[in-house]
């Protein structure tokens, strides 16, 4: 079977894990990684993350020109740059190309940009792009229906340098409709990679769901598993949420 | 409204708190209970429960005869007594009276029974009644088709006194096709009422699942929503885990 | 062995849990239990608390008189009424008797009072008397000794309607120097007893020290194992962190 | 102040971290690593573990001879190679050199040889050198006092490839006199670096002690420690539960 070809978009901390998920699956070749600044460049990620082969080739920013996508192909692009990553991608997009974007935070005007994508290829984009917190998510909202009266709490626990309360964290309150200042509580000590749990009390019981991140290389394994799945998908915006939704409605256990 | 008139077999440990939780209920009627023996016989439930009305008359298993459910008609009967309880009210699920089972184990013989009494009426039997423990075992189930390749392990904590592992803890590995000696651990320590953990583990990241029983009116409950749920069902057999099945496959989010 | 005799001043919600605690330990004998009101006065607790026996004679406040302590001798008095009850047995502990105070909360000046009994006999005071608890603050004292530079957080969990913050959690930050605003998380949800977590993080590892009360028992053993350490000891004022801390002191393991 | 000086036995997987983390501390001077075989031999560890100075220069077992350790002296020595890197070391030892051993498992012989160096300088001897395990263990043994009737189980948790039961978590059940067959729990799933929890039950309440190692660090961590406490104590033979305990003992809190 021939590989997946990736291009991945950003090489700081996250990206270089992401990169290694991909060197590491022999279901992926990866192509390219585009990165700002000149520094290493036009070098292979494989090559600074510690492999004994040739991958990844790095490129500039600024090496992106009229031709770029069309010279150096791939099957998906994945984007772990920042907000204005997009605007180098556009033809990309255009072009077909499916989108995987895990950007924290977009303003409205990169959103649509992201969004008018999806008339010409599949796009997906989720910030938090781990499987198990989607999955955390959809399960927490269908308990919330099936039990209307229980009441939620949610925990969050993060590394002290993290100042910021979780986005995910935030989100999941959203969905629950939940107010962020009386029910979400932020814990900061030490070096936790991340966890959430979401806490459902009713009279004699009690449910816990939780997702604990051991290391950032599940934003890599999120990558791979959200590549897997939209490559042959309609054109279309998807995000890791109805992905796992769907694969509930898919996978309702019968009795 | 008129209220749901509730008939209750069993009046151990366990029938008296959900009889207490039917008695609490404003939407219910508690019209009799049938108990063993004839001690205390001829009065009525909720005084024995510390309640200031009558309700809930107790009679003994040799007052059921041709004329009982005829004479003190209930809306379902609910049955928290044993294997055998059901011999003596098929002359109820004969006449269409919606038919909650909580029995533990029972025979083959008697599990015929109970399926033919599903020609004339809606029958909901679970051994394990509690709302909160079969979403775990659904929301597991699913989790298991998402994510193939997790390894998991199951926990259960109870009290010092309980001799054998959990019934509901081996139907769960049951249900997720795990080897009860490998995958399930029993911990019995003080006065725990029941607790168990479902436990995913994938190389970056884990998904804990977990269910706490506070005390045991957590039965009467899941009685009570097994009841709102049968009446006016039509006729078949049905558990707690099919309508929580049924509950996620009507509240998948969408986003 | 004769029995160590108890006087129980007290008999609400929790009093009566403490009440049935010593009535089903053989070691003891429930001599009286005196409550507020004239409702059902001059009977026995223990019949009141579903025993078969007669024990605990019950008095109104308004039976204390002079000779009350003298007609009727106890080994030790344990206080679960109020901030005010200590006023009625100011002469039984001029006459030496031991007392054990979980009183919530006093006033400056019933504090003042009860330390003036300490000259006259042994008096315990802890507003939570579990043993459970009190093990959990002194350990979690001595791990921020040995690891000054852990984050520390500390969660609490109650049932939905307990309004205020825990005075638990409180004592606990105070006695780790912590500012309760910002490190101290309270969780109302459901029936939960009330459980107590302490999260110590540092960057490569963290401990976390959690109690559970399963139910309100726990107070009687807790008021039990207080009585078994006061009698016999010098007069003086003891709590059950200073008893506990002692313990901790005396079973430092040898290797 | 002068450096503190480290030298290093082992270079394996956890014997990186470990120079990693004495490179990383401004107190200590890594002067040298000895590992097995030739390879990257008389490089500088700093400079394999991507730092961009020189410190630890590598060498091979077969470089010790009679001089090394008179010409390349240190403060204290640190063997995270295997059961037979003491041989290499007699020496420094009698030359009073401090030794920091948190080898797994060492035969009889070796145990010996290892005590014997006592004679001649401190030796702290430590499998799991962890801080917070042997914080674990300490207090469960203390809370085991406290509480003798208490119910206890050990639930270790590992990555799903280690195979054998957790030898510290052996270590543990042995220190509470706790059957290893029947009170302790094996969880092997997906990439858990390492988790220990004891469980402590009694009729109406639960204590949870947990320790959760992040990353292998901790080791490095424990190390560091350990170097800093041996350094100048009197001779003899030391290990981390001893030193825990010793340091609960001077921490007891005063009320």
């Amino acid at each position: 079977m021939e590989k997946i070809r990736i291009g991945i978009f950003g090489f700081g901390k996250t990206g270089k894990i992401v990169a290694t998920e991909f060197l590491n699956d022999s279901l992926f070749q990866l192509e390219w990684v585009v990165r700002k600044g000149h520094e290493k460049h036009h070098k292979y990620a494989s090559r600074l993350l510690g492999q004994e082969f040739d991958a990844g080739e790095i490129f500039s920013v600024e090496d992106i020109d009229e031709m770029f996508f069309i010279e150096k192909p791939v099957d998906a692009l994945v984007d772990f740059s920042d907000s204005t990553g997009l605007y180098l991608y556009e033809k990309a997009a255009k072009a077909g190309i499916p989108i995987i974007s895990a950007i924290s935070k977009y303003e409205q005007k990169e959103l649509d940009l992201l969004k008018s994508f999806a008339e010409s290829t599949s796009v997906l984009y989720s910030p938090n792009i781990t499987l198990g917190i989607n999955v955390l998510m959809v399960a927490a909202q269908i308990l919330q229906k099936i039990a209307p009266h229980a009441d939620i709490e949610i925990i969050e626990e993060h590394f002290k340098g993290k100042k910021e309360v979780s986005g995910t964290a935030k989100k999941i309150a959203n969905a629950l409709c939940l107010n962020v200042e009386e029910h979400l509580h932020s814990i900061r000590v030490g070096g936790i990679v991340g966890r959430h749990e979401i806490i459902f009390g009713l009279p004699n019981q009690m449910i816990r769901l939780s997702h604990e991140s051991i290391n950032r290389a599940a934003f890599g394994q999120g990558a791979i598993f959200a590549v897997k799945f939209l490559i042959g998908k309609p054109h279309g915006i998807y995000s890791m949420e109805t992905i796992i939704a769907e694969m509930f409605r898919n996978n309702i256990p019968v009795y």
